[in-house]
């Protein structure tokens, strides 16, 4: 072998994730559905993900930097495709050749922003597309309201832009009865109205289940389309689409009395067989999940005991088979019986940061798409 | 330009890493200061950070996976240096040709791992060299108890090998009076006294500085090497090595009544001015600092307000000089005036996951060394 076998494996199943776009996709039309693969595709792999959408037909993605941006052309030039991109974090004065150069669409944050544009059009003697970025509540991104007032004022600010997509982003969507989604929806409502008539988005993941009201022309899906629930609460209408292994390096019987790990968190109180697992949370797998979370294993459920360590952490397997807890088998650490959102409700978080915290240590197969790599 | 304007830097003082390297070794003489650079040298870039520790006359390494030890006896031979690698996950029966093709020292960690090495020693014809990881307490790797009275009692399964370190580890070592530090001290010593003499190995970071008694043949400083404080309420005596800053992409006024992020969880008491920051945690800034962390900038601190989002961070800036806040700025959110133990007490972790955290979309520079790449 010239290969060191991994510690961890995981899986990304391309198929499921194109098919949580079709989903999306047929439910929210004649609205468009667009793809947010920000953060490497929310930590999956954009260079494999955004193809499979494609194959999806998927014709609209959001990134969140410039840097992603370019690599996204580069990749959809691969696929042949010629995909509009968004970015989402704006335009600095210094990124305007790039922008242009890798056919990228910024979605202006401010009326400085829109100037930006509009002189860098002039300078290149056409109108380039962008989105408008309109905050209703967010107080994150997008222009403020007193800009959003002298924009509806002096509507002419639009005149040497193409702009393609006017945007807004929700606060409270994975709360359904949040006060703020009907505000939100009223504020760029009224937006919209003493704005230049134009395509519209406003609903990310959640967004898109809060009623048809919040699809408007363009939806934005990210974390639904890698499996999390966009329905806190509610049933997961989407397909899981990761699964995480890792790789159990020693078994040990403990005593009554003894602890384990770091800080000795954990003391047993009656004799108990444990399993040492390569995965820690260097790998992305959180210290939150220290005495809390667990593993899948031979039918049965193993839950970490003791610290989450950098490199391992440790299960109490007493009650799986011997023949899956033993050095070198395989634990399941999140797939079909241990779900994202699982994880990430027992490590006081959610889905979207147990997905971009995944480490590089993790050996990544892809499955379905237009070729499997397992 | 060609390049994405970076919308996070991170920075390492590779001297400090060697300064701190040395000032340990200088500490723990006529003990040898091995290095821990483990998960990619706690995040910050092995194949950076291992040659300047050969530049400040490390010779003894370790790593946690098999993978990594191979990766670095790569960087170690561009460098031509021979030092030792010390794998901690012990041996898989499969994995015996890639260890000897690169000269890496399996941790065994329990018997059969022995004997998995005894007979590939026999099958090459030649003893090669292997430490022996005893558990003293840990309950996570390393011989338990019977299988150390199973050797004791037939030390002749070690004729076959070249031993070159017996190795614990302590669970309790950054806190000073924890009883367990003693107890460990204990167990090792007498697992010592009953094996064939050979060098050993007790303390990592905060181990060095129990006492005389715990440091042994061997210490293996992995965190303070990176700036993090191995002696936990008292002062750091580590250089910090890491500087993390952040891009200002939106600086925008808000009234008392609105609110900030996703869930609207910050809700301000009087009209403030906030800074939009493109580091989330995505990039390793943890979730957990929502509403919790802070940034310096221009002479002031700036709190975090609401949840951090994936890309995003908000700061309150109403402090700020208005140069220091405006879009395009660099903020500073780990640095000289914000300890990696700072951040990790804000973020409720250790400073380990801070480090090991750091995402792959900040554009890395690395000063001091064999040349700065600023």
């Amino acid at each position: 072998m010239s290969e060191a076998p991994p510690a961890g494996v995981l899986t990304v199943d391309l198929d499921a994730i194109a098919r949580n776009f079709r989903m999306l996709a047929d439910r929210v039309q004649p609205a468009e559905c667009a793809a947010v693969v920000k953060a490497d595709a929310y930590g999956l792999g954009a260079a494999e993900v955004a193809p499979a959408l494609v194959r999806a037909e998927c014709h609209n993605f959001f990134v969140a930097q410039l840097g992603e941006g370019v690599a996204l052309r580069r990749t959809l030039r691969r696929v042949k495709s010629n995909a509009t991109i968004y970015v989402l974090s704006g335009l600095m004065e210094n990124e305007r050749a790039l922008f242009e150069a890798n056919g990228l669409v910024p979605c202006l944050n401010d009326l400085g922003q829109l100037e930006n544009w509009t002189a860098f059009c002039r300078a290149r003697g056409q109108k380039l597309p962008c989105a408008l970025h309109i905050d209703t509540g967010m107080n994150r991104l997008g222009l403020p309201p007193a800009e959003l007032d002298q924009l509806a004022d002096d509507p002419k600010r639009l005149v040497g832009v193409e702009l393609w997509l006017i945007m807004s982003h929700l606060a409270c969507a994975d709360e359904t009865d949040h006060p703020m989604n009907r505000r939100q929806l009223g504020r760029f409502r009224a937006a919209l109205d003493r704005l230049p008539h134009c395509r519209a988005s406003l609903a990310a993941s959640s967004g898109i289940f809060l009623g048809r009201e919040f699809l408007f022309n363009t939806v934005r899906p990210g974390v639904a389309l890698y499996g999390a629930n966009p329905t806190p609460g509610a049933p997961n209408p989407m397909a899981q689409v990761i699964r995480l292994q890792g790789r159990i390096l020693q078994v040990r019987d403990v005593d009554r009395g003894e602890t384990v790990g770091y800080g000795a968190t954990h003391r047993f109180t009656r004799p108990r067989r444990i399993a040492t697992v390569s995965v820690g949370y260097a790998d992305g797998f959180l210290r939150s999940l220290s005495n809390r979370g667990s593993a899948a294993m031979g039918g049965v459920t193993a839950p970490i005991v003791g610290r989450v360590s950098m490199d391992l952490l440790t299960l109490d397997v007493s009650a799986a088979p011997p023949e899956s807890a033993r050095p070198g088998a395989m634990v399941e650490l999140i797939g079909p019986s241990r779900s994202i959102d699982d994880v990430a409700a027992e490590a006081g978080t959610i889905p979207y940061e147990i997905l971009t915290a995944l480490g590089p240590r993790y050996e990544r197969h892809y499955t379905g798409g237009a070729g499997s790599t397992e």
